[in-house]
């Protein structure tokens, strides 16, 4: 992992533990446990460093579905396998989640921002359309939107539930499996 | 409308703007063109602010949706009004989204506003789950779910895309259509 990679995961955590305003370069300095100035060393502005963890989420996202998208072959598979993955977003990757609701809102308000949290989107739906696709999905790309849309429904009311860091997450199998199967007869 | 509802609306077009870093009771006062001190002397804390904002969203949508409820008849005639209201919300009521999302991550840090929020919430999927029932959606509550959760993922999507306040709102009556057909079969 580059240094600006760990730089990165460590703004995720602050922006989830403290939201957009707990976001400083001295506070990840700090976090991080590296020397003043180390973070503005590799990121000269606020808007690198907040387009950066937009980009590094997108990755860590990616490299799940890239780990999905070897092992499926049908619909029942992806349901189990998508499923699992929401599941570890609402628990051990819980800041991942916040930050990316958190980046989203700010890139409402910051255009360049918004431009690289969009490239990351468009990724991750190809990704999602390739996955549905393969699993026998009509009309992939446009389920892949609806799918999207449904879990980042889902994965932010999980977050506002009582509990934080649930041990367990909720079972959205039943919920992804009436979605995917709704898509299969499309 | 009570000068709380008042301060309350202009906190919703302040966090909008701004995000929540933009919410101090001297913004407020300002914003509303109110003598200093004003929002101080009706919401004494900012959490008390805060949730009063949080209520104030709720009311504004429970009002839409009561609207919407007397003039149902069947699940055709709520896919319309259903993508109608959503339309809304992302042209003259986009503050009030934004607001709502920025409001529901700082929820996930303040354990008095997440209860506020969640009892908004509910009260929203039951009127939901009143019109979804009365439209001949069996399992109603659990569409209701499902639905909030989808239409909550499409907004945010939505709020993302180039062109901000767009003159209009992209058709959500397909996507709409094709879950609430799911849930009508279920």
């Amino acid at each position: 992992m580059s240094r600006r990679q760990e730089i990165a995961d460590v703004a995720i955590r602050l922006i989830a533990a403290e939201g957009m305003r707990g976001l400083t370069h001295r506070a990840v300095d700090r976090a991080a446990d590296l020397p003043e100035g180390s973070t503005s060393y590799y990121f000269r502005t606020r808007q690198a460093l907040v387009c950066a963890t937009a980009e590094r989420l997108a990755d860590h996202t990616a490299a799940e579905l890239a780990e999905l998208e070897s092992s499926l072959t049908n619909l029942d598979d992806l349901v189990e396998a998508a499923a699992g993955l929401v599941g570890q977003w609402l628990t051990t990757g819980r800041d991942r989640q916040l930050a990316r609701y958190e980046l989203s809102l700010e890139a409402t308000r910051r255009p360049e921002l918004r431009q690289a949290l969009l490239a990351g989107r468009a990724r991750l739906r190809d990704m999602v359309t390739r996955l549905l696709d393969a699993s026998g999905v009509p009309d992939a790309d446009l389920w892949a939107g609806d799918l999207i849309a449904y879990v980042d429904g889902l994965v932010l009311d999980s977050l506002l539930r009582p509990g934080d860091r649930p041990a367990e997450a909720p079972d959205l199998r039943p919920k992804i499996r009436t979605l995917l199967a709704a898509a299969g007869q499309g």
